[in-house]
C-alpha cells in the first residue's frame, strides 16, 4: 500500500539532518530514506541552473527507491528547484522555504521579518516573494551569511570567532526592528544560541525542521499517507561522498548514532559535455 | 607541431588562477586552457576516491581539447590524484605538491617546515611524504585550515576576523621554530600578508604558483615543449558552474580582466549509480 512506503528526504549534505531529526521525532513509525549529496556540497554558492540539475537528480534517485513523497530539506534546492521538482515528479513534493514562510507569517506581529541563508538562497528572493504573497505589506530584510556553514562544519558552534562573525552579519538586521528571523539554511539551527543572543529575546527564530513539521502533519492527514505500521523503522542514509565523514559529522547534528549509511557512486556515466 | 599546442591547467574552482597568473607572466607566448570545476568545488572536504574521479574527468576534458601537457593547479587534486593522472594520460602531468616540496626543501636551512592546506590535502600527508623523500631528517608540521577558503571567497582578505582565525590556526606552528611554510592551497597566496605578519619575517612562505613555475621552465626545456609562436595568446577558461561568478571573483584573483569564459554543461549523462 502506498501509505506504507518510505518518505524521501534530500539535502546538499549533512545539514538536512536537522530537518530529518524533527520529522523522525514526529513520525517514528515512518521509514525515511535520506540522501545527502556530499560529493557536490555546498549548493549555496552555485548557480540556479546547477542547483536545479542536482536537485532533479537527487529526486530521481529517491523516486527509484519507491518513496511516497519527497521532502526537500535543503533551503537552496527549495529556493531554486521546488517548482521543477513538483512539475516533474509523480509524488507530493514539499520544501522548507514555503513552510518557513508560512510559519514566519503566522508568528510575526509587526510584519517585519528577517531572513538569513546562503548566497544562492538569498539571491533567489524565494523567501521574500513567499512572504509578500501572504502578507503583501510585510517588510522583509535579508542577509547572506556564507561563513556560517563552514563555521558549523569546523565545529565552532560556540566559538568566539563565530560570535564575532554573527555580530557582523546580523548588525544591519538588528537595526530593522524585526520580530521574526527565518534561519533559511539547515546548518543554522546549530547556531541558534549565538544568533538568539545577538538578536535578543524579542526576535523569534524560525527553523526549517520545526516549520516543515506542521506542513507534513497536514499533508499526510489530507492525502491519507500516514503509515499503518506501528513499529519504529530503521531509516536509510545515502551519501555521494565518504560514509565516514557523514557518520562523524552527522552524529553531531543528530546528537545520536547513525546506522545504515551507504555510498552512492557517481563516477560511471559522468562526462563533460560542452554546451 | 606538438610544441605549439596549448597547456591545460585545472583546479577545483577559482583558486588555481593564482597559479595560472604566475605561469602566464612567465610564458606569455603559450596558450593556456584553464578548467575550473566550480559546480563541484570545494574538493578539500571530499574523500580520496571522489577527488580522484573528479580529477580524472577534468584531465580528460583538457586532453580532448588537445593540450600538450597538464598542470594540476589544485593542491587537493595533486595530493590525491597526481599518480593516477600521470599513469592514465599520454601527456606530461605536473602538480603543485611536488613543486612546493622541492622549493621548500631548497629554501629551508633548519629543516623545520610547516604545511597548511585543506583538510583533504593535510590528511593525505602528501607534502610530508614528499619532503621526507628529499630530506629524510626534516621535521614537518602540518595544519588544516578549512576556514581560509571561505574567508577568501567572502572577500575578507585583510579583515580582522581573518587575522583572528589565522592566529588560531597558526598558533601551534608558530611554536615549532619553522623557517619555511608551504601555502598548500591556491587560495592562500591571497592571505600572504596576514599569514606573513603572524609567522614573522624569519619564515619564508612557499606558494604553489611560484614553485611550479620553476618546474615548468625546466620541463619545457627538457622536452622541448616551448611554443615557437612569438605573439601573446588569448587563453580559454572553462567552468562547470556560472560564468558570471567565475568572472567576478576570478578578476579579484587575477587583479585584471578575464575574457573567453565558457560554461561546460554536466547534466546530460549524469545519473546516480549505486555501488
Amino acid at each position: 500500500m502506498k501509505k506504507n512506503l518510505p518518505i524521501g528526504i534530500f539535502d546538499s549534505g549533512i545539514g538536512g539532518l536537522t530537518v530529518y531529526k524533527v520529522l523522525k521525532e514526529t513520525f517514528p513509525y515512518e521509514k525515511f530514506i535520506y540522501l545527502g549529496d556530499t560529493a557536490r556540497v555546498p549548493y549555496g554558492i552555485k548557480s540556479h541552473e546547477t542547483i536545479i540539475q542536482y536537485s532533479v537528480q537527487n529526486g530521481n534517485f529517491l523516486l527509484k527507491k519507491g518513496v511516497k513523497m519527497l521532502v526537500v530539506a535543503c533551503n537552496t534546492s527549495s529556493a531554486h528547484a521546488i517548482s521543477h521538482l513538483a512539475d516533474e515528479f509523480p509524488v507530493p513534493v514539499i520544501g522548507v522555504i514555503k513552510s518557513g514562510v508560512k510559519m514566519a507569517c503566522k508568528i510575526t506581529k509587526n510584519k517585519r521579518i528577517g531572513v538569513i541563508g546562503t548566497p544562492s538562497t538569498i539571491d533567489s528572493k524565494a523567501y521574500q516573494r513567499g512572504i509578500k504573497e501572504i502578507l503583501p505589506d510585510a517588510n522583509v530584510f535579508s542577509k547572506a551569511c556564507p561563513l556560517f556553514v563552514p563555521l558549523v562544519e569546523e565545529g565552532w558552534i560556540h566559538h568566539k570567532i563565530t560570535r564575532e562573525v554573527a555580530e557582523i552579519y546580523l548588525s544591519d538586521l538588528k537595526k530593522k526592528n524585526i520580530d521574526t528571523l527565518i534561519l533559511g539554511c539547515t546548518h543554522y539551527p546549530l547556531l541558534k544560541d549565538v544568533i538568539g543572543e545577538i538578536m535578543g529575546n524579542d526576535v523569534k527564530l524560525v527553523s526549517s525542521g520545526e516549520s516543515i513539521r506542521e506542513d507534513l502533519i497536514n499533508l499526510m492527514e489530507l492525502l491519507d499517507l500516514k503509515s499503518e505500521d506501528k513499529e519504529i523503522k530503521e531509516d536509510l542514509f545515502y551519501v555521494t561522498d565518504s560514509v565516514d565523514r557523514f557518520k562523524s559529522v552527522g552524529e553531531i547534528f543528530l546528537n545520536g548514532k547513525i546506522k545504515n549509511i551507504y555510498h552512492i557512486d557517481l563516477k560511471v556515466t559522468f562526462e563533460f559535455k560542452e554546451e
